[in-house]
């Protein structure tokens, strides 16, 4: 293409991200945008305002001359945590913030996303890094994910459990259930390498020594879970890491994240709002502690960075992610084959890696060197993408974190053995 | 007058009171009528709502044939502490109700302010008790103060500081610096009877022995709190209550709630947004702990209930309370002279009383009696109402109380001393 | 008396006082002194040394020339809150504290008594203020009873539930069940006057005015608690003050402190060690909010502090306390009559009096000022002294003051009721 | 050997082990060994008896027939955290313990110790799992360092800053600099196999593919870490882990732990008392977020664990440990050379490696099996043993384990930089 053609499609692709975010917030109030859930959740105004800033921080003021920030305590108030970018306001009091008003926000966006699109028509005598536009879109689809999180988390709240949508299609019924595949060991080369966009903790590519292993072609189910929880899993100490059994006594967990049992059943609140489990669905807002502790009581264990990297090499990186409509993980109908099925969409898949540095990884320069290496240090990584992830979004060098008690997101397990 | 001039009497303070509510809503957005600053605080929405449910609770559901309920749930949703009345959403989590949203609370309001209309104009066989309508409007009063306090709370904790109104007038001068008055001692008798409304905690009326006192005429302004802050106020353990020099330090408090010194002067948060801090004015925002230590700097200490009470009967009612249009504590151009000012209005004044029963006190039966009673113990009690009371809503027998280290309300102090 | 046998005598009342409380302290092991069971507590060995440490800091520096501090470190060890005094080692960090050991606190004591009983002889040129020893014992003795305290705390931890003292008498059966006395109202006069050593918070003695009231002879039994166990008491909130039902939430309260019912029936931990609950006997480690609570249950409430006053007075000032050897609360023999029994001794008994000033208090000059006025906040009262209270301590004007949550004293209940 | 030779190894190295704890504990009084400086601590009268009842109930219970066990009680009081082993005292309550007392605790070991002795000298008709044994003397010498770090916690949490010890040697002078050493990549074998004792995370034994790397020869020294505070480390976040700057904030650490700026130089608390910090010793009691952001500001990392491992192969696992005398970190007199240098004793090293299991790795049977694997989520791995380490005790393939954030123990930094 030539460059007339790269603008065009840059732009188009531009739109295309942002559209798909405000369509995302289109169905929610006000009164719905502005809450705060948990300190570990944003409200959904904020993550418009913030992708927004994003662009203006980083492109829009310093390469796009003449650009007029469209409000300069914005910096302060939309800043998440670079520190480079100077002081912010706190996270735990982002739910505080009823000014700017919603409609401020999409006066913002809409200041921002005319900018943009000349800056990427070619507006500015040097062109931005092309990777810091990538960068951008990439991050917006991070916060639509988190976006819908958060507002999952902020509806389960409420004793009301309304529903973000009332149109959610049924799933379709498992085709099998389920085989352990067996690879083999040997030096692997894992971690993003070559084109296309990838966040700078997936790399550099390297070589690993993996060591033979098998993993399951499909992920846990919540029936299996009900097995679990049946079997005292929930109250069993010896099937627990040290600090897991602790956040289950200090939670008082006895079940999956938004699970409740009432009129002899076990419900679980959706963006559907409450509804019956469904046992054949891969299970999910489970956190580390329960995933390890499940598959302990299994005979098995979660598998490696590598591991997984490795299975899902090669796969196409599609699956039941935000554009089937479900919002909610649902069983593949695919008959059981020699494939691990669902390694893409419906739940992010605990490993059993904590999240930490490639061999070789250096940070970005500049403030955009806060993205991801600042948090290595007590997480664990999850691959593969979720019901609610954009489509396209996702890839096999993916690297997802949270903290092990963590399990708001649509978070699963897979189970692995030594061969 | 005769029944139905009683009956349209009943109905027009009822329009009244409920319109007033509405009125002060008014310049908030559904963003700022959602949040919660705290857990001592309330979103706006929920006081339109909770003060509407107490009406449909106490009086449509009993007295009113064929009232049919706006909506089942908001009887756990809007209850704020009635144990009789069933359970009910965490006070902590009022906030996170995004849903129903502001609109549906409008129309919850119409809903029952229809009914209320139809049962005041005599639509019910038997007539509600008549002390329960006046105690809804007095709850509702009420919480229209509070409607004040908690939006101050929330916009003083968005860095923008925006302001509720732009348009507060300005305060007049003082007339003089005050003057200590001296009243005997004797047998007094304190607490409400005859006719009007009291809330249960004011009475029964009963004699007291107070010992001869003296009582400043004018409440404690901004700028002797200033001299105390450059005496070293706040640095001075030995000034300070045991448990207050405790908050001091786990607060970190310099100054009272909402002042912020920059460019060289103490400014303070206001309904009008951030303002210089007045001299002359009255200071407000202090705790029981901050006004018991700034007494004991002056060589003076706060007065009992009885005391207060005692120099305030037979004064009017009236000062600088919400219908002033000011929103913030002013000082009064009146000249010093031989009987107390601003006794009402400007600012709540803390007593030396710790909140407890009268003598003989009984709470009313039912779910009502939970009223004041409950609270009877570690609050203090504060008199004459303040600058966002609803104008002829305070009295001398009226009993607010707080506990000793809470500021957001608009409390104050005013100087006692043995004779 | 003369000038010598005065000396001879105060000397005589020193001994006694400091030779108690190394009596007290004799069954307990280095073990047993050094540790703090929780931070309102303190270990023995702290007790002693602090009281030790009021003497020469109070006393013997000021007062006895040439006198040698003991070791100037300790001045920082064992100041418990006077502020004054200069700083001080954190409260809650008084159990780590190992060195200085208890034999070099047992020097300290005899390096201290050997100096005052020479100042007591009149070595110093000017006499010291008679009422500093005066408080220097009283202070002690008040020590003493909070060694008791907080060594029942301590055993009460240890799942060995080891005994104080094994050698516990039983006590008495009750002489009755009880009577419900009745007083007249009028002008009293409370508070301490005359001679004899009151602290400063019981003065100045003046006049109140008191209604008509009934006061119970006895206090509540551990019968009685057990009616209102088993009649719901613990799991009702609308017998309960608000903060009173958080508390019951919160810390998970079933019943008084220290019991705990295994083998089909209810047990108390006791400086005995743990044994059956007496029926008799009154019911002792409950905080205000439980007494207050039982009072409603009941149709009662908590006597005022004027109340409770002027029905001791002309009581003898005895009772059930340490010297009987009990270390318990037990049921009087007495029969039934007209006055009421038990007031001292067994169980501090809960008034509904918050902690404050009496009219004119004035808080002695310098640190020993900080005795008890700065506490005047958020407490309240208790009277009568208890079964680990020194014989003579208590007197009818005595007020001691606990937080309403609190329950490791040995508190109790009697119960009144408007007239 | 034969038989008997072999008993008599094993009871000479059991008594050995075993005494030198007591030995430890001698220069403790009773006082020093009750008490617990803060929830990650125990005392020493508690390590003693942990120690002894884990001979008894993984030991003499089982095997030694006729065996009677001494207290019934000291199973709840003494496990540690073996939930197959039954419930237990709450960790941070092991301070409330005052009986048993200290000599109780000596009679306790002296049962067993006969008891041991019996069963090692062929008393039972089946032999115990000899692993058994050696795990017991591994777990003891374990504990014996706890102790040393944890009386150190305790000591320095007095004002009085009381020496362990009072006539420690003073270290060596540095030999030189230090250098990088490098190291090729290669495929590596790692972890513990072959004869000798080793815990059950250091194996299996397995293959790992190492990148070229560089490692420091020397760890780093007080005197480095006095520039990176000159040079604003500990107030700079771009330097940190997102957690480490939250704890630096939360915890106001501005320099290791046990650092005190006084007269004009920074101190540090010792086994010895408080010194001036030695600025040719290397650090200790750094938390793993202050070693990486030391490395960061040193353009530097931490080594993975198989670096460490790698580097530390074939080298003797001898340096500056207990028997040394010096009971802190000394510099290492060698010269420069093409050797790592105190790879062993001085101090625990922080490796990059999240503490998770090895390929393969099973916990053991029954209770033992909690013994480290339950701990394998949220901790990084250190190398290398400290100077409190027994001597003997650490090796190459040695997994010590810390949470993040503390710093109590002999932890330190060696940096690596990728090749």
């Amino acid at each position: 293409m030539g460059h007339t053609a790269v603008a065009a499609a840059a732009a188009q692709f531009y739109r295309r991200v942002r559209d798909a975010t405000e369509a995302l917030a289109a169905p929610l109030s006000a009164e719905d945008q502005t809450v705060q859930s948990m300190p570990d959740a944003s409200p959904v105004k904020w993550h418009r305002a913030h992708t927004t800033w994003f662009f203006e921080t980083f492109l829009l003021v310093p390469y796009l001359p003449g650009y007029r920030v469209f409000d300069p305590d914005f910096a302060y108030l939309f800043n998440s945590y670079y520190e480079a970018a100077g002081p912010r306001h706190p996270r735990p009091q982002r739910g505080l913030l009823t000014r700017p008003g919603v409609a401020e926000v999409t006066a913002y966006r809409a200041h921002v996303d005319a900018a943009m699109l000349r800056l990427l028509d070619g507006a500015a005598p040097a062109e931005p890094p092309a990777g810091l536009v990538a960068l951008g879109l990439a991050h917006e689809e991070q916060h639509r994910e988190l976006l819908l999180m958060d507002i999952l988390s902020l509806f389960a709240a409420n004793p009301l459990r309304p529903a973000y949508r009332t149109d959610l299609p049924d799933g379709p019924k498992a085709g099998g259930g389920g085989r352990r595949l067996s690879f083999d060991g040997g030096i692997r080369r894992i971690g993003h390498e070559g084109g296309g966009f990838a966040f700078d903790n997936e790399g550099p590519a390297h070589d690993v020594l993996v060591h033979p292993f098998r993993l399951h072609s499909r992920p846990v189910t919540c029936g299996a879970w009900k097995a679990f929880i049946a079997d005292g899993g929930y109250t069993t100490p010896t099937l627990w890491l040290s600090d897991g059994w602790a956040a289950v006594q200090a939670q008082g967990w006895t079940a999956p994240g938004y699970w409740r049992r009432h009129d002899g059943a076990w419900h679980v609140m959706t963006l559907g709002g409450e509804r019956p489990v469904e046992d054949d669905a891969p299970v999910t807002h489970v956190s580390l502690y329960e995933a390890d502790a499940f598959a302990r009581w299994a005979g098995a264990r979660l598998p490696t960075e590598a591991e997984w990297e490795t299975a899902a090499a090669g796969l196409p990186c599609t699956g039941n992610t935000v554009g089937s409509g479900r919002l909610r993980p649902a069983a593949d109908p695919a008959p059981d084959g020699d494939r691990p099925l669902q390694m893409f969409g419906d739940v992010w898949e605990w490993t059993s890696g904590a999240y930490t540095r490639y061999p070789g990884f250096r940070p970005a320069a500049g403030a955009v060197g806060e993205y991801n290496g600042k948090f290595m240090a007590n997480q664990f990584v999850l691959r593969g993408g979720c019901c609610v992830t954009p489509d396209g979004h996702v890839r096999a060098t993916y690297r997802n974190f949270f903290y092990p008690h963590q399990r708001w997101m649509f978070s699963g397990v897979r189970l692995a053995e030594d061969a």
